[in-house]
């Protein structure tokens, strides 16, 4: 897929991440592309997908941290453009904590670069293998 | 380098990262580029380059992980296309682990964006103060 | 914005991460943008922004460490190029650190891929909000 254009942008204080980038992506009628985010959070909520039990288990990490790396991809789940992103953050001893961004992660500040693509957008589908939506 | 292209595309279940990756590569004649991956596997193996010693020294993560960051590029080594990642992962209770990737690390899903770069691609040629095959 | 250029470029053995960074894009003019790099670093030196007290907290790693991710942006600042990135590092074991890159940060080896983006680049300004320069 061809670059169409990419954005470099401020997400607002206090708002959720996950949020903020979805209402980006609407606004500018991105459908399908790349993010990575750097910046902080007042706090963060992280997920892990349990192979086996195929769900997602949550984690609440309630204290202020660095987004040290937040990288994933924009495509389409039942038309609609979906954010996909997983997250690493840092504490104030440099101890690190991933996983899949989940909400609520409100924003103290973040920078995006959202790579907008060209071309049919990946469609998410459920997939028997792994309990997951992913793109054919 | 000009982006001539990019691809955003879904990694087979099961099958080793390294090894998927640079199967896309070939059949698609990449040769250098950026690429970014997130998703999950079922093991993981890393690497640490030990700088004194001069060697890699590997670690295998034995359980199923969240690939929470995965970056690097595609270059030439002996004029072939090589791939050289970077991976974080993290486990369910949020922890993470990273070091250079490396095989057998099998897919449980991912996905990747690769972009292709367009121009004379760096080649890695053996460098003596690193013991590293380094861009000239 | 658009993409003007990428360079994929290898970064001095000996030399300050964020500084010989600073020096590429000097080098080549660029002055808004988004940098990935991965690698290893003799020693580091991590941030992690305080959020009650408004002040940056740094933190030393006296180890051998990998970059194993390290991603961020160009942007201006008082009408100069200024280099935003965090990072984050493993050991021998794969533990991981991560935070606000500072220096000195001295590179073993390290491999950058830089995106020069055209167009007015976002220019940061202090904000009241969050004690932070940010783009408005």
């Amino acid at each position: 897929m061809k670059v169409k254009e990419t954005y470099l942008f401020r997400l607002p204080h206090g708002k959720d991440l996950l949020e903020a980038l979805l209402e980006e992506c609407h606004r500018r009628g991105i459908k399908v592309g790349f993010i990575s985010v750097i910046g902080a959070v007042k706090e963060a909520t992280i997920g892990y997908y349990d192979q086996k039990e195929r769900e997602y288990r949550s984690r609440r990490l309630p204290q202020p941290l660095e987004i040290t790396s937040c990288t994933g991809n924009v495509s389409l789940k039942e038309g609609e453009a979906f954010i996909h992103l997983h997250i690493l953050l840092s504490d104030r001893d440099g101890r690190t904590y991933g996983g899949h961004l989940l909400s609520p992660t409100p924003v103290f500040a973040a920078e995006a670069w959202v790579v907008e693509l060209e071309g049919p957008p990946p469609e998410r589908r459920f997939d028997g293998t792994t309990g997951l939506f992913l793109w054919r």
